[in-house]
């Protein structure tokens, strides 16, 4: 990020504007200490106050005094006392591309210069905290500035039918044209491009805040953004987008744990043994090794292995793994459960020197959904929520209740927001004693759950 | 590779048995200087003797006087001139697994006190060479006896219902099984992992060969492994392997070049810029650029891209981009057309001292295909070649081929080993004036091209 860019950011931006789900203004870049329920700003001044329902664990939503865009849905529900706050941070707003002047891109006074809206996005953005909630607040407030920046850094080429090789349009080259069709490179390339360089960007500036306001944690990031007809799904950790469409259901994301990628880590723990300062191995075994294995040929894994095979158990494979445990257990240098995301730039592994960061990674994986190839339904929607919600239902299980809800309640004007009520409260069951139970006995979640629901049929009316 | 076993191998083995699609011996591991033209020895014997058919680049195929496991077909030709000597190398052999005793796993004797069969595996691998010919025949040599290697050295656990936490079954955990099972290792990730720790082994026999023999280059490997009623391909390289069936066709392999590869080539280079030595940059532009494009901004990608953004020119931009190229022009720091593969331990970038091993991959991705879930028919097969072959032609047309020539041809005994041939002549073409050339007047292939055709609906007979 330039220095310039983020003294602006830090001035306090362009402001807030009115109407909540107009692109909010970022607020004060260090949080204050936070309360023990910080409510996305979208739910502010609706029933309920600010005051913390821990105890009860109401589920909160949007309701029809601030509407989001689309006419969106939310709804969310705090943890059962897992941490002492909130961790689970959202966002929605509307993003206005403007055009910048050629030249003036290093100008502090462009903004005044070129106002003039050029393209609009709508964004909606999930973030889930750990270790305190302050980089969830961050990037809830920063990350779509970042992308904003990114994408009118780009501004010139995404409305044309190819990206130039030079964002000016001049031509150095006359065969550069063909050059970049030879590469494939099209808009939406431009855009994934940007929300890659957002996602990096806004790790950055959580570096630099928590390091300047003495605050430490880290987040999950999910960011959807909708522009010129395209869907582009961007996350960094273990939230999930699924679109439920009539016939199907499409994965609009994929979940980084430090099991699903075991082969980054270990890979890195490969060519920097030094990462694990002599505390960990970064082998692979089904359960922690104790001195009766040493001597014995033990399953196991390495970094270039999706297969197992046995290997000779010495004393240093007794270490703590790198990667340990299984499903919601699994944990990186048996710390963290997500090995993306934003923040942790302090983070180190308890009662050592060894640093969590290098293992993170910040970089989304971006998945893009064209509407102009498909048929979108009046009940079709994209739903985003934390972990949770997916840790108790299933993508099927939630299409489901998707499908029938929708259905039941054609005319409701604010069925989004009682779908995604209805979601959460699912996954959070009931309290029996002193256990939140679902209604097949099973434990219910115990997590922050955080639910969007995005009615994708009349996308295009708000803009 | 254990010393013990690389002796073993260097001593000759257990020897040649007969009959030519048996698990062939390994043969000298430094292969006397290539004459121009090495076929695979279960050619040899075969009509046309060893003279070089570079002139008229003849087709040799299997014929019926030694046929391959399965009735398996095999047919090859000669590049035209593209370089010195026949860089395609084929194996095609059983293999026998035999159990070893418990303890006697490091004992040199251990093949002739066990020597029961245990278990047989069919094979079939291809190797296209580069940089002369000797590291693909060297792996034509040894990587069936590497894959036998690790396959033995898990062969307690392939035939249990779920492997052991320990290869010697005793439990030292109450819960072991159990762990086992929730990590979901099943039998088949014991064979896979025994592909990848093969592949490993035989680079490194390659080198050490290569560098007492004082020869150089690589070789890409491409393996299909029977075994238990499943199929695996493992693959390093730009060789592949598709299975045409009656309905569908199943890609058994990816390629991996320097355009699959290329986040991973450049997140090397951004953890170890000094393997650039200051000669590349690691960034990838859609074309080189050139004086002119400094101070402007142009496409770029970083190693954490997916998608495309602008950066602005610096000098340091200008150096040539370690990868660059598109299609079958993309180069790996300006030298190798694959990512993957095995040998190659000497080769620096010409002119300087930088190694182009470190960015190489010796292991392969693996498949696997199980029968017991799919209805083999009669004309189902697996069509494995070198990239001369899919050059030419898309798995469609090879598909197409496939299954119009084995309707028309049902009774020929021959049949498959004529679909080879078939399939190698249409991709080579016919010479008129000094050019070979397809019959819709595209340029054919100058390259080597070597097919198998494996029936799969008789696969248990031989076994």
């Amino acid at each position: 990020m330039s220095a310039e860019w983020l003294r602006w950011v830090r001035r306090g931006g362009p402001g807030e504007r009115p109407g909540g789900s107009q692109e909010p203004g970022p607020r004060s870049p260090s949080p204050a200490p936070a309360p023990c329920y910080r409510r996305p700003r979208f739910l502010r001044g609706g029933g309920g106050g600010e005051e913390s329902p821990r105890g009860r664990r109401a589920v909160r939503g949007t309701g029809p005094e601030r509407p989001l865009p689309w006419g969106s849905g939310y709804a969310e529900v705090i943890n059962a006392e897992k941490s002492e706050f909130n961790e689970d941070q959202a966002t929605c707003c509307q993003i206005s591309i403007r055009r910048r002047e050629l030249g003036l891109e290093e100008d502090k006074e462009w903004l005044i210069l070129c106002s003039t809206q050029f393209l609009t996005g709508y964004y909606w953005a999930l973030f889930d905290g750990h270790g305190g909630p302050s980089a969830a607040v961050i990037a809830s407030n920063y990350l779509h500035y970042c992308i904003k920046q990114k994408l009118e850094e780009v501004a010139g080429a995404i409305t044309e039918a190819r990206p130039p090789m030079h964002v000016s349009g001049r031509c150095v080259c006359d065969s550069d044209p063909q050059f970049v069709e030879e590469k494939h490179i099209r808009v939406e390339d431009m855009v994934v491009g940007a929300l890659e360089n957002a996602f990096q960007e806004c790790d950055e500036v959580i570096g630099q805040e928590m390091e300047a306001t003495g605050q430490t944690g880290g987040c999950t990031a999910l960011a959807a953004l909708y522009l010129q007809g395209k869907l582009y799904v961007a996350n960094a950790g273990d939230s999930r987008a699924i679109l439920v469409l009539k016939d199907t259901i499409v994965p609009m994301s994929c979940e980084f744990t430090p099991e699903t990628e075991r082969q980054r880590l270990q890979h890195l723990a490969f060519l920097f043994p030094k990462l694990l300062d002599g505390e960990f191995t970064r082998f692979e075994f089904p359960r922690r090794l104790k001195g009766d294995d040493v001597g014995q040929k033990v399953l196991y894994r390495d970094y270039f292995m999706e297969g197992w095979g046995y290997k000779l158990v010495e004393k240093a494979d007794l270490k703590y793994p790198l990667v340990h445990g299984h499903g919601k257990q699994a944990r990186l240098l048996g710390t963290l459960a997500v090995s993306r995301g934003l923040g942790d730039h302090q983070l180190k592994v308890i009662d050592t020197n060894i640093e969590v960061k290098p293992f993170l990674s910040c970089i989304p994986k971006v998945n893009v959904f064209d509407f102009a190839l498909h048929d979108i339904k009046e009940n079709d929607v994209l739903i985003m929520a934390t972990d949770g919600l997916w840790d108790i239902l299933c993508n099927k299980e939630v299409a489901h209740m998707a499908r029938s809800f929708l259905a039941e309640n054609r005319t409701d004007p604010h069925r989004f927001s009682e779908l995604a009520k209805c979601l959460v409260r699912r996954a959070r069951g009931k309290k029996i004693g002193h256990q939140w139970m679902l209604d097949d006995s099973r434990e219910a979640s115990y997590d922050d759950i955080s639910v969007f629901v995005v009615p994708l049929h009349n996308r295009d009316e708000d803009c």
